[in-house]
């Protein structure tokens, strides 16, 4: 059976030689061989590489906990940060129709530090009827603590504390830190972060599937399609696995002087999911000063913004292009007697049909500029495929990194702002160690 | 009189020598002559640096359109791509508020090719009673064009004909294009793109004004702080003019091998003011295998994200950071009485505090991980400093073309995916020329 995404390579074939692949294999090898034995840099954290299997036995109170939010609330407030929100939202974005609103509106907070922000959300929350979930491992990260206090405070308001308790879910460590034992303390209904699991490869945990299925996204279809990028990405030749390839091809573009990685997709649906896969990528591989900067955009939008540029100008980037090969939705382009935009040589025809001609139109300009092109295609957008691709962008992210030689699963640079920030908000110093994620 | 903008370079000393800016100052002179004298290379584009005088006498017919929106739609559907929507957009993103419903809510069409958008787009749009405004230079730009004909179509079936043509809104060329021909000849009211004003350079002229106002903002005060900005970047002395030295600063940081310019903002809002400035200098430098490569943040939602790859990541980037130093908005963060997420040292402070020391921490962090950063702060985030803002940037983009060596007024890389698009498409031959904006 040939894999759920194919990986197209026409866009490639000027820029990188068959024996290029050929003599990084031994490398994509050692890389991969590490990963299944876990001695790579980082092993603790290994965890989400079989959790399509471990999950399955708490999708069942996950969508439980969903079903309650939906009965008692018209919104969600997820509160999180990073890795805590962004693919649930992606998945959210990817799946649902923007326009329309379902039964539960999933908002999120937490994930910055603005007052304006945040003092519109509350404005909107005040006549709504809403649950909060709140996700992170330790509970003392400021971003989210200070929303959840907000929060918090609002629904004490509203409910009463009895109420308020029965309308906030935590998601967070099994045993450690501030938001467990609060959790313990108030009654929280709570669900686990796994330890051996990093914020950015959480997306399959109740971290994601929680405010995915509140939203109303078929969460069991989400983990059946990771279930089987886990089983055939484990194929152990390059040319079988576009998991692999991919992760050697990003290498060996890197090694040419490509330094950013443009992720490209045609449906502006999946904007989130090239916020969530910039995450991975950028805080799995910058380090050591070292690392692709990755990079998205959506097409044809920003063939009329970044267009220009990645036609002509400086010869540092790669694209990969995500492409959905059917759409959920079709239109007809309607015929016009005039035709004074001389469209009516394409009455008749979907819309569909002009994106696939952009993707391909475009792929052929953009190779010709001198930008190579990776191609991903998936037969169609939906929990099944999102799922999948979450696994399959995981597995070659980490196997990248060990063939660019850093710790995937570390993120220590991202501490650094932290701790500056601390001695300015002028935080009591028995309090500034042991905050994780 | 101190500038509007204020331009920090604590975070550049370590990186770049005041020698430095002596010796690029000949050429800064030389580019900033070129645009006053009107001799550097796609001169016959520069409608918009006089634009803030120039466009006073049609401020009063947009207002009229804008109010005629409102009493008549609950939306305002725009239609363009690229510079026809990006700059409206982000200055309604960025002046309104997500959660609350305005009078007129402003949707956007046809600056993607996407059949599920556009199909959830006219199913939302079935029970609401809507305008159009068509944005276009030529009004066969593909994308545009099909999204008008689906939304002409959905208006005839409510409206009828003759109740349609009220509804639409056509800003485009004076004189030429089909666009014009079709305004003409339905009898739309109809706006005027200046000839000598490039898409990415036009947001102050009715192709901006004319949404922004629809969607209740005061468009006077937009075009009163260009008009500042107008006034005060004049100054011909690098050391007076933080227009200038912006684009010389970009400029000697790019000829260190800095080759990505962040640009890093610190409200989710000016999300899309990220976008409208990528599509700005992307477009304008990106050519003959040159220019910075364009891209922006949020933080500190996005230090949770790329935050690890700029602290420690390839050492290849710089950061512009847009700090607001007033938020429209307060919240005060509530005192706990356990304590248990340790922020009480915060409780009775202001979330803005909080985030003015990320905004701190940040920069000391990235300035020692090696990431130098140029700070550009606005006093507020107002009609005003969005107009002051705009326009800063455009001759700021202007003369750091020149510097690069590059006509930051043409596109001609634009051509080449629509070229091969037509002809996957089958697009009459006769029909394929002179295709503009």
């Amino acid at each position: 059976m040939a894999p759920y995404v194919t990986l197209i390579e026409e866009g490639l074939a000027p820029f990188v030689g068959e024996h290029e692949l050929d003599y990084i294999r031994p490398q994509a090898e050692a890389a991969c061989a590490q990963l299944r034995a876990g001695t790579g840099p980082g092993a603790e954290f290994l965890g989400w590489l079989d959790l399509p299997v471990k999950v399955a036995e708490h999708i069942e109170a996950v969508q439980q906990a969903a079903a309650e939010i939906q009965t008692r609330a018209e919104v969600l407030v997820v509160v999180g940060i990073g890795g805590s929100y962004l693919g649930a939202r992606a998945a959210l974005d990817a799946l649902t129709d923007e326009f329309a609103t379902g039964s539960v509106r999933v908002l999120f907070a937490g994930h910055n530090l603005s007052s304006t922000y945040h003092a519109r959300l509350l404005d909107y929350l005040a006549d709504k009827d809403f649950c909060v979930n709140v996700i992170s491992k330790s509970g003392t990260t400021t971003e989210p603590a200070i929303a959840f206090r907000l929060l918090r405070e609002l629904l004490e308001k509203k409910y009463g504390r009895d109420g308020a308790r029965r309308r906030i879910y935590a998601t967070t460590d099994a045993g450690r830190g501030a938001l467990r034992a609060m959790a313990e303390q108030e009654g929280y209904a709570s669900f686990v972060i796994p330890a051996d699991i990093g914020g950015r490869y959480s997306v399959l945990t109740p971290v994601g599937l929680l405010p995915m299925a509140a939203g109303g996204l078929d969460i069991a279809r989400l983990v059946q399609g990771a279930h089987r990028a886990m089983e055939e990405l484990q194929a152990p030749e390059l040319a079988d696995n576009p998991c692999y390839r991919y992760a050697a091809l990003r290498n060996i573009l890197l090694r040419k002087g490509k330094l950013v990685e443009l992720l490209a997709m045609y449906e502006p649906c999946l904007h989130t999911f090239g916020e969530w896969w910039k995450q991975l990528f950028g805080e799995s591989e910058g380090k050591d000063g070292k690392g692709l900067f990755p990079a998205s955009v959506v097409f044809s939008t920003d063939l009329h913004s970044l267009g220009q540029y990645i036609q002509d100008g400086a010869r540092i980037l790669f694209e990969t292009v995500l492409y959905i090969k059917e759409t959920s939705r079709q239109v007809t382009i309607p015929h016009l007697e005039d035709d004074l935009d001389q469209l009516n040589y394409l009455a008749g025809k979907s819309m569909e049909f002009v994106n696939s001609c952009a993707f391909r139109g475009t792929l052929q300009a953009h190779v010709q500029g001198g930008t190579p092109n990776i191609v991903l295609e998936l037969p169609e957008l939906s929990e099944y495929s999102l799922g999948y691709l979450f696994y399959f962008m995981k597995k070659a992210c980490a196997i990248s990194g060990y063939l660019l030689g850093v710790n995937p699963f570390i993120q220590q640079g991202v501490e650094a702002y932290k701790q500056n920030m601390f001695a300015l908000l002028g935080k009591p110093k028995r309090e500034q160690g042991g905050v994780v994620g």
